[in-house]
């Protein structure tokens, strides 16, 4: 019987692996070098032998193993092909082909990392218990995945969950790294937060702990936490931006629950209650309790969510 | 052998109905009145009657039949039961269970009649041969309706696909008939339009052959493919507020077609093409391309989406 499976999460630098039960208890996790060089061309086979390696030490049968699920950054199709992954050296990969392969004919499946930390939260992470959920990650970027009836919404060019990238300003002048203009990234990732705050400290007047030279999104709320007012301005705009946004998405998806994660989210509830404020002011009226809350399972999402491709 | 289904649609004053073949052919088509009296209690055994009568001048047989499939204006639970259905003067009402009670133990399912539209716009409408797709009902209101992977998304309170609540302009200081300010519906639906040609119209310095005392979405639209500068300020401004929400809806579920219904869609291409612009400058780089197209069922998209409830 079917008892474990594995959760692969593929990065341009590591590849977090994690050994898990089927129920989503986690029995033990490991990291790798991503080996970029030649194409990426050693990747699959590290993983593989790294995977056949730990079923080895454990003493797991391949029939023990309902699967192996991948998560991978960039567009994945039908859950077995990767189109393109720029970090990984890859063109257009047929990844569940060659790694069932590599490991004697097991089960693999395979999804975007950022849809698939999506899913994690919703199996072990803060949408545990729920089947749809909106995950929006605050990083370097804003990423973002859908899940509906337990299931990533994929979307049809992989674009299913792109949340940073919707366009919540059409009147903004500056240009996103996609080319557009006016995108959720520029207002709530780590640096559309920092762009905000030196737009409001160019005008503003009153007394503040923040210094346009050196600011970060995390002094940004460290100052609000200690009550400096333009800190307080700043969050303000970033939560009315987000929280209309997750207003929006709701009236799309109507998901049971919103859950923040990213280096962002590390401010913590304050976040979150900020955000709340505007996503009640904008939600329809059926929507207004959804719950909006903070990711749990931190990198591990991933391993997380790609394990649970391959449990029903 | 099913090979028979029907789609049922009931509306406030009249329910349509439709016998199909499974493979979506439309063999009959008639209307009955809606009974809204007593609560409303007459109007599932009127259906049943009426369905039981046609199958018995059709020479159907039970088995012949693969289910009925019911639209209701309302929220509806788990293809099965409505929440509230004010236009019909029902309360909560167990639709699949009392309806197949009626009709002998034919297999019944329900949806909400804006998200049954899209999917028969899927089925034999404008988005014939996709998967996926976010329909647009441009009306009295804006309603919609989102299907990912053949299926309706109903949402976690039933408000999936409320996309005429979508908070497109957080600015806006008059309120919706949802008590929100600033809801697609307030810039996109017929009354919506006529409100924002209101406002253009009271700072209108040049001559127009539109009056803001007799003005209506279908004056506009002739008026703008008669080339009047106004009426094309009027249209613009519409079609930024929609094509910029699409955009948004593409980054949450990225659908295969966008398709847009409803009275005011009756301006056909010119207003696809105004929405396309807005749609293009902000939608997400691999979405671009997704089609916008016209609804093709029009008043019947109802009962075959309701027929489709019931066929795999």
């Amino acid at each position: 019987m079917a008892e474990y499976c594995f959760g692969i999460d593929i990065g341009g630098t590591t590849v977090k692996c994690g050994l898990f039960k089927t129920d989503g208890e986690l029995c033990d996790k490991w990291e790798i070098v991503t080996r970029t060089e030649d194409g990426g061309k050693q990747i699959l086979p590290d993983v593989a032998a790294s995977i056949l390696k730990k079923m080895e030490e454990k003493g797991i049968a391949k029939e023990q193993v309902s699967g192996v699920g991948v998560g991978v950054p960039g567009p994945v199709i039908k859950e077995r092909e990767v189109s393109v992954a720029v970090n990984l050296h890859w063109g257009y990969t047929m990844l569940a082909d060659e790694l069932e392969a590599l490991l004697n004919g097991i089960c693999v499946k395979v999804g975007n990392d950022a849809n698939v930390a999506a899913l994690g939260e919703m199996w072990k992470g803060g949408g545990e218990g729920t089947r749809s959920l909106v995950m929006v990650t605050l990083g370097t970027g804003v990423g973002g995945g859908i899940i509906v009836d337990g299931k990533i919404v994929t979307g049809a060019h992989g674009a299913g969950g792109e949340i940073g990238h919707a366009c919540v300003d059409p009147s903004e002048t500056e240009s996103c790294n996609c080319g557009n203009k006016g995108c959720l990234e520029q207002m709530a990732s780590a640096t559309g937060i920092v762009r905000l705050a030196k737009k409001i400290l160019a005008v503003e007047t009153e007394p503040t702990v923040l210094n346009a030279e050196d600011i970060s999104a995390k002094a940004i709320f460290d100052a609000y936490k200690e009550g400096d007012a333009t800190a307080a301005k700043i969050v303000d705009r970033f939560a009315e931006y987000l929280g209309n946004a997750l207003g929006i998405f709701g009236c799309v998806v109507d998901p049971e629950v919103f859950v923040i994660g990213g280096g962002v989210s590390k401010a913590g509830q304050p976040l979150i209650d900020a955000v709340k404020k505007y996503y009640q002011r904008d939600a329809f009226l059926s929507c207004k309790d959804t719950p909006i809350v903070l990711a749990k399972l931190d990198n591990d999402a991933g391993i997380f969510g790609a394990a649970k491709l391959v449990v029903e």
